[in-house]
């Protein structure tokens, strides 16, 4: 039986930081958010994360008024008609990509592309307008990647949420939400990493430890993590790095150059790109081997830069593989991964560096962009925050 | 037992086609072939055919003089100590890809690029000498590939010899010696085509027409060549292409454009360069659908320049694989490939469009430069000569 539209046409007026200028604080405002329509979720978020995805479009020209954030966890507070795959009450994990189950993207292994239902810059998806708008002048506020946890509740389509059991921990399902399972899915999807095999992971944000994380758990014998900031090596030990090249450090060689003196001279079997620079996908695609040298990018460059990569190298047996999310199909990949956390498989807590309440959401910016935080836990009802003080 | 060596220290004189002047044509020259040395075999070939890598060295300054040649089927006259898998009178097939059987990429399935023994720049792979010599003057002569079959007898490693079945047709043995077996190894090892995909194959040679022959075997369903040259289309459907597209006869559209119509919108699942041109790699990444789009890449760039990929478009699930020899393991994959030709399922006369005697090795270097054969079988025993009088 069809469930109830629980929404009753009735907005809620909330909390929400709005990015109103490309590259300013957030500013704390009361929004109107409109009832869920046919396929759609209202969310009350419980908590929410910053991922560099957030930052490159808050910097980026044209994206605002804009309410960001796309790692978070929530309460269904109503649904729309049509929806039976979540109830009130039940605790979901919104997502940046969609998944129609239905569509040749969705029903093949090869793929966690939705080919029915892009994102549509700003908008919701299927009718491409906004929930959002604000209370004082009535002015609508743009969505970011079909999710936007920068507010107390949110509206999000069916197609983008994932259920997880109630009582499953908020902070660990919110950093599944994106980053990890991306860094992870990588590992493990993606590049499908084999035991004794030697890894280097360039960028060791949230999505570069967390592919550590998956090339350990796929048994992976060497984890070389690539980073200007030293201070990322202790907590990439702690979660399977085995060594560590500060490029600022290497004596004159070029990273390559060392990987491949660490690997016996070969280079590596699996390079993970995790920042978004052509530039270091370039160096992360010279450490790879011949014969089956695969380099993964994951990061997103804000310019649409190309990567060159040279042909008589890439003919000896070596592959580049780019992939959004780390392959990862999130309403059957994001439950077994918290299963693995259940299971203690998977590592979770060392991601989370700092916690705090949402009217310090400018301070977790500045955190992440300084590179102080690896994951900032950003909790909707303040009593929820032990904050390191930092 | 250890077969004896059967060379002793006699060298042989012998005609062969030296190159001496870049881009020049061949001089028939009498030569001196020393006997193989150790885990070498000196081969009586039977014919040979020229690939494209051929050509695109003979034109490059700094390799001469040269006996170029890879494509061929010979029988073993002779062979160096330790030399137990090949006997005299066997027929066997060089090949320019070593498999010495020990290396890490030797005992991987992954690879096929023997890390023992990379070829060496005009000279043995072991010893980096020759065993060319020129009779008139005694000055050395360079090897091309570790094959050099462009002679009536030539020396090679045994890590690049191949035995098939004595009674094998030679011209059937020649042609998978190099290209054809490049062409169905990638579509069927590199690429593993599903069935009822679309294959898009650029540059249609025989690597290209041999991509879709693999792609058939595979089951693909739509198999579009790209080709300049409307003379391949006849051929190519017989080999199973279903669609052909000229790139001057596209009414102003791209490529890309073009397959991604044909293909329902979102481009093809596979397409093959086998050009060696960069923009003709960048055009077939454009061509390659999101999620599971691949590119692969077989055409050898002569200037060694770079492919240049828009890294926000591979991100969304596409990937870039480059191959040698399409992924073949030698002694591994030409005996199966040969049976496959025995079952019927592999077809290979349709590649051979003339046959001529060794003489008039120039005029084979002409046809195939100007794109009037795919492949002219060259048989250094004039007797077995069939010309189409092209």
């Amino acid at each position: 039986m069809e469930q109830m539209n629980t929404a009753a046409a009735k907005s809620i007026r909330c909390r929400a930081a709005v990015s109103r200028v490309a590259g300013q604080p957030l500013e704390m405002e009361e929004v109107e958010v409109a009832p869920p329509r046919a396929h759609e979720v209202r969310i009350k978020i419980l908590c929410t994360s910053i991922c560099h995805t957030d930052i490159t479009f808050w910097r980026m020209e044209g994206n605002h008024p804009s309410i960001f954030g796309h790692e978070a966890v929530g309460v269904v507070e109503s649904v729309g008609e049509h929806v039976q795959e979540v109830a009130v009450g039940d605790m979901v994990v919104p997502v940046f990509a969609a998944q129609c189950s239905e569509c040749p993207d969705c029903l093949s292994d090869r793929s966690n592309l939705c080919s029915k239902l892009p994102n549509v810059a700003g908008l919701m998806p299927r009718d491409r307008t906004t929930r959002f708008s604000s209370v004082s002048t009535g002015e609508p506020i743009r969505h970011f990647l079909s999710v936007s946890s920068f507010a107390e509740y949110t509206v999000v389509d069916i197609t983008h949420i994932v259920k997880l059991d109630v009582g499953f921990p908020p902070a660990m399902a919110c950093l599944l939400s994106c980053g990890i399972s991306t860094g992870v899915g990588a590992a493990w999807k993606v590049a499908a990493v084999e035991p004794g095999s030697s890894v280097a992971v360039f960028g060791l944000g949230a999505v570069g430890l967390a592919v550590a994380q998956g090339a350990r758990m796929r048994g992976a014998k060497r984890i070389i993590g690539v980073d200007l900031n030293p201070d990322k090596f202790d907590v990439g030990k702690r979660l399977g790095m085995t060594d560590f090249i500060n490029p600022n450090d290497t004596g004159g060689k070029t990273v390559s150059e060392v990987i491949k003196e660490m690997t016996g001279g070969g280079g590596a079997d699996y390079c993970f790109e995790c920042i978004g620079s052509t530039s270091v996908m370039a160096e992360a695609f010279q450490s790879t081997r011949n014969g089956w040298g695969k380099t993964i990018l994951l990061g997103v460059s804000g310019n649409k830069a190309p990567i060159s990569i040279p042909s008589h190298e890439i003919l000896r047996g070596r592959s580049v593989i780019g992939s959004l999310f780390g392959g990862i199909k999130p309403k059957n990949d994001i439950p077994m991964l918290a299963q693995k956390y259940l299971d203690k498989e998977l590592e979770l807590e060392e991601f989370i560096t700092h916690e705090m309440g949402f009217e310090e959401i400018n301070r977790a910016f500045e955190l992440l962009t300084q590179g102080k935080s690896i994951r900032c836990i950003i909790w909707m009802d303040g009593a929820k925050v032990i904050d390191n003080g930092e």
